[in-house]
């Protein structure tokens, strides 16, 4: 996608540690018309898949995936990360390591809003290890309900999550793939 | 808001220690055509107020935030819940304690993304206490921009936020009140 990775080069900056910061327009402050634009080619790519609802992760994805939302009228569900010990019965867990947190969470979401006849579209803003979609299709697994797509933002092509993903047949769409990046330069795939 | 009261009454749920459950709709799966509702709503009511950002704090203002901003054309914001001790100078910090989740939370804000001539709109979906609502006014005040008005979905009248808000000259709209809950009924102001 042309416009964001326009928007990428001219407004990102790369840190130390792999860090691509893109808080100016991504996921600390939003720019609503990007995605109004990320929004409408996610629904290019999966607007023939019958999705049913849209899952997504706390906090980043959320904004992402209720502007896309509304291309394909169907609700949204964030999974929670939880600090809770007292999950009953009611709740789907996993577990979500985050590299650039250093830590593991619980994460949930409520039986209700997992169908067995559910096509879910997952949405979230960062691709690398893949662990936080990992944990979504874990959780998608368990409700019976069948992924019927991954859409990503910006895909760190150079760490594993997309490959592995793309080799077990997931139909995963990142808009834009970083296959390396220093100080001064990013390069696309 | 007669459509919101409409669904808080057949889709929500009480729960013991005041918790009122609305995750079908507001804040684990989101409706996204009532949050356009909403979101034009909120801009009835602050559309005059000449916004240049809408601030909010993670996880569950984030799309009502999203969707929102697409009717007053600016950016969203959103303060993070953070676990880091090593915030730098690039941030404002304040602290906001969780009724709900028992817990106190640092929660930042780049200081790129508050500045002195802005004009603030902040948006929740809860306000009973105002723990959140006054840890955004905190930042705000620390960047010199101003509150231009408070937006909540839902507050709880019967806890002590909203009037100590109101008794501070706030312009706080919150598009349903609830005065009084129990099992079975609940009551609007």
């Amino acid at each position: 996608m042309e416009l964001l990775k326009e928007r990428i080069l001219r407004d990102g900056a790369v840190r130390p540690g792999n860090i691509l910061k893109v808080d100016s327009f991504l996921n600390h402050q939003m720019d609503i018309d990007l995605l109004n634009e990320i929004g409408k080619e996610f629904h290019r790519l999966f607007g023939q898949e019958d999705i049913t609802r849209i899952l997504t992760i706390e906090a980043s994805g959320i904004g992402i995936a209720c502007i896309a939302a509304q291309y394909f009228h169907v609700p949204v569900v964030f999974a929670k990360k939880s600090q809770s010990t007292n999950l009953d019965g009611s709740l789907y867990t996993t577990k979500v390591t985050s590299y650039t947190h250093e830590r593991t969470y619980d994460v949930i979401v409520s039986k209700k809003y997992l169908q067995p006849d559910d096509r879910i579209l997952i949405i979230d803003d960062f691709l690398a290890n893949g662990c936080a979609v990992e944990g979504l299709l874990d959780l998608i697994g368990q409700s019976g309900a069948s992924c019927a797509g991954v859409g990503i933002v910006i895909e760190k092509g150079f760490q594993k999550g997309g490959k592995e993903l793309r080799e077990r047949g997931i139909n995963l769409q990142s808009l834009a793939i970083i296959d390396s990046m220093t100080d001064d330069s990013l390069t696309f795939r």
